[in-house]
């Protein structure tokens, strides 16, 4: 396989005289081989127009034949996992077998979408038949499902470079909706990006699809994601990143000439309250689950848990006091770049000098200093002064946590109503804590899509139940997530057929239900046909 | 019942000193009594607050008990019937008849949404259970549903004083979903939006049920909907109305700290193709059907079909002569409102001096011009001159259309794909038409939210398969309806619960499946309890 180092356009690399840049290694520095040009604005043009002219025949293919394709692009992603793996290690310094399961996931994704566009049932047909007979009006034919969107602009994420970037959970839903997609590959892990974007192309050539379905565009800078957001063919957008560079595409967004929705997934501190019994009872215990937590993947998962509450009691000491030894002990590792890595350094300086900031414990930085490492960091701010000063709540992307002593139930409870939208919140407690405390779990369910008692923020698994969303700033809409099979949502919106013969419904919204999916029949679900008696 | 012209706030009026304005006489011009006051920002604020307040126990009530309140809402307004259809005709000059049909229909939407929460499935509930035994990891329990955003501002429209007003589908639906409502009344209708504002705080009385949960807001212009909009407590808004002032409350919502999702209905042309073996077999029929839907209400319908394709031949020509007689003859209506009548009047003027469009035939004003009438017009452009101005394709509210003469398919064919975002395309046809233009279909379903067969626009079903919503501009948000059962959806967004224990999660969720509500149990849609063999 090789890396040619540009941008894939209807499945081949197009020259492009772009500015130049170079995959790092994050632990030498040193630029890898071969170098990646950026795409132009006449490439962004090429690739949306190619995308909305396979539409036409991609938004109408069937569930079989998508997931046909989806199951495809999995086979294809697994047969390279050799060299993807070893490749995206090179790019992002992390560790062999993190890699290997985000191949694993990758495919498991797309395997998901696959299921759920062959068995069907996602479109939510309705169908109310006519009444003719009823007075004083009749009532016509009336029936609805979801239909795809459009061509749809994709970001690549900088911390997980397969499972959320080119094949990733938003190109997956993406695809699995209908819609073609636009990938702007993340700039840290170009390599990996061509690799799958390579593996896709190739998935669409062994199912006879048009190439126009998926293109990959590289950039040094921001103007290729700038152009793709404000393409007028382009009709949604999909991003895991930065609030800083989440907001500026969601004005581009809302400020075109037709508006498009926009799922961004942005910025969580994934709050985390322990109870007073578990606290008491199993103190040691947590403090053990919270530093794996907070440091997993040198803290660079959207729910890292970077947020603790805890009371100013003596149980609520000891539990610092076990955090602390565990930080003091641990072993930097690298993070994903060198800009992450400044990001990081810089925060934990900023806490550091602010008056109300106490830094409680950092690990011991050994090493070369070129290496960008995540040194792990304990934080530490009174409630009442985070109560002053909610900047200090913000998520910093690395493996460090700012711990919230608080003086008072009344002041927990105000805490948590300050809290800013999240992505997660943990509450640590016995099922009397909970019931005690059963006012914190109404306020937090207000401000996170996703409530764990008793576990750990990060880890989010890929099931039809999750939801990896929540309030702003987590994501931009949290009517939406990102992932799990609800996340095929944001991609469709409904369409409404009325009096249409049966030779032109959507197989979906015929009578005789030829696809058994389930559906709406006048209120009711069911998977008969209509005329039948519902099952 | 007596109208008090001030602001609902916590079940009673409130005495503000807010610039005062009254309810006017569309056909006299004369001011209704009594005279209403608009709402001060301290009203808003507090109006806000009292709903941020009311939603911690709103939002959890179970949906029997909110059915309850829904129905009694539906019977208070029954109550008042005769004097609400009274005022209504007064404020706004629609018949007594179409007035006695929309009170019909607001209780008929008020009880669907009864039902769709009383039967509970709604909710999305999904449920994964536990996989201890996975490896290298246990999966955890996810469970999902969806859960009410908060307070949400609703706009009442002037078009329809009852079914899109103070407790029209928007409000309807958002208190379904669980949300606490804050109206902004429209001034052209206040007398009507006090009775039923009356009506809803009886109906929460009547329940037990905090006052908090329903706010009514008066203002004679723009400063209160701005800030209901900019309030942080505020969660989304509902808004059925112009495009300027859509457009200006979408770009509010947008600049907020905190975004918020926003539900704009607002500009919709309602394209109509009539095509060739129809309009040779039928043409004199369609005409009829026509004539009678864009001055339907005076043309004052969100669907009312504005632009009307017709091929340059025979058969168009004699369709065109079939309407141009029928607005000849036709007698004018009063319009909503003077502003209304102001616009209308000023569009067609425009039109007409437009050097592309020629004024085919409009209805002669035979009485006072203090009237508001309405005068019903037929303007015709060319497709050639229409594809190179698209301004004039867009929205006149009032009984006009624009015929849109097309020299070849291909024309017909560009013109579609030059269409902008619509609530609804129809198509009157032959089987044999619509196979030959699937290509129209296909291009015409991705403009608009719903296509009609050999039907009209006007007259929209409220259904569980209903779709009321379109691209923009015709709404803000493709991905919704306003009409129908799945407008509820607006309003809530997915929780989801990780390990929660049986006694904290909601109804909807927990093992037994008490509310007997279809799930998606491990993927598979169900009402079995969890454990129990699948039906």
């Amino acid at each position: 396989m090789s890396i040619h180092g540009y941008s894939l356009l209807n499945g081949e690399p197009i020259e492009s005289s772009g500015k130049a840049f170079a995959g790092l290694d994050p632990q030498t520095g040193a630029s890898l081989q071969p170098c990646f040009h950026s795409a132009s604005s006449e490439d962004v043009n090429r690739a949306v127009c190619l995308a909305d002219e396979a539409f036409l025949s991609y938004g109408k293919l069937s569930g079989l034949e998508k997931g046909l394709f989806l199951r495809q692009i999995a086979t294809e992603i697994e047969l390279i996992s050799g060299e993807l793996v070893e490749r995206a290690r090179q790019e992002t310094a992390l560790p062999e077998k993190r890699l290997q399961g985000e191949v694993g996931r990758t495919a498991a994704q797309l395997r998901l979408f696959a299921q759920v566009v062959e068995e069907g049932s996602w479109v939510t047909a309705r169908i109310d038949p006519a009444v003719p007979e009823r007075t004083p009006l009749p009532r016509a034919d009336l029936r609805s499902m979801l239909r795809p969107l459009g061509p749809i602009a994709i970001f690549g994420a900088s911390n997980f470079p397969l499972a959320f970037s080119v094949a990733g959970g938003d190109t997956a839903s993406a695809l699995a909706a209908g819609n073609p997609v636009i990938v702007k590959a993340h700039p840290a892990h170009p390599g990996t990006s061509e690799l799958v974007g390579q593996a896709i192309s190739r998935g669409l050539h062994a199912c006879g699809l048009p190439q126009g379905i998926f293109s990959l565009l590289f950039d040094a800078g921001t103007e290729v994601g700038v152009a793709l957001v404000q393409h007028p063919k382009v009709k949604a957008v999909g991003f895991t990143g930065s609030l800083a560079a989440g907001k500026a595409l969601m004005k581009l967004a809302a400020a075109r000439p037709e508006p498009i929705p926009c799922f961004m997934e942005m910025s969580s501190s994934n709050p985390f309250f322990v109870l007073p019994e578990a606290l008491r009872a199993r103190g040691s215990q947590i403090g053990k689950g919270l530093f794996a937590s907070f440091t997993l993947g040198t803290g660079q998962f959207c729910t890292k848990p970077g947020l603790i509450f805890l009371p100013s009691n003596e149980a609520g000491d000891t539990l610092v006091a076990d955090l602390v030894a565990q930080v003091k002990q641990a072993t930097p590792s690298t993070l994903l770049s060198q800009s992450i890595c400044r990001n990081y350094s810089t925060g934990i300086q900023q806490r550091q000098a602010h008056s109300s900031v106490k830094l409680l414990a950092m690990a011991s930085e050994n090493e070369d200093p070129d290496n960008s490492l995540g040194v792990p960091a304990l934080l530490q701010i009174s409630g009442h002064d985070l109560l002053r000063d909610q900047e200090l709540a913000k998520e910093l992307f690395g493996p460090s946590a700012i711990i919230v002593r608080y003086e008072s139930r009344e002041e927990m409870i105000a805490l948590a109503h300050a809290l800013e939208g999240q992505l997660t919140a943990t509450v640590q407690g016995t099922d009397s804590d909970l019931e005690a405390f059963a006012d914190l779990i109404s306020i937090l369910e207000r401000k996170a899509g996703r409530l764990i008692f008793n576990g750990y923020p990060t880890g989010v698994e890929v099931c039809h139940a999750m939801v990896h969303g929540g309030p702003y700033p987590s994501t931009s809409d949290s009517r939406s997530t990102s992932v799990g099979s609800q996340a095929i949502f944001r991609f469709a919106r409904p369409v409404c057929y009325q009096d249409f013969p049966q030779t032109m419904l959507p197989a979906e919204l015929k009578d005789g239900n030829p696809l058994g999916i389930w559906r709406l029949l006048d209120g009711e679900f069911t998977r008969a046909a209509l005329g039948a008696p519902s099952s």
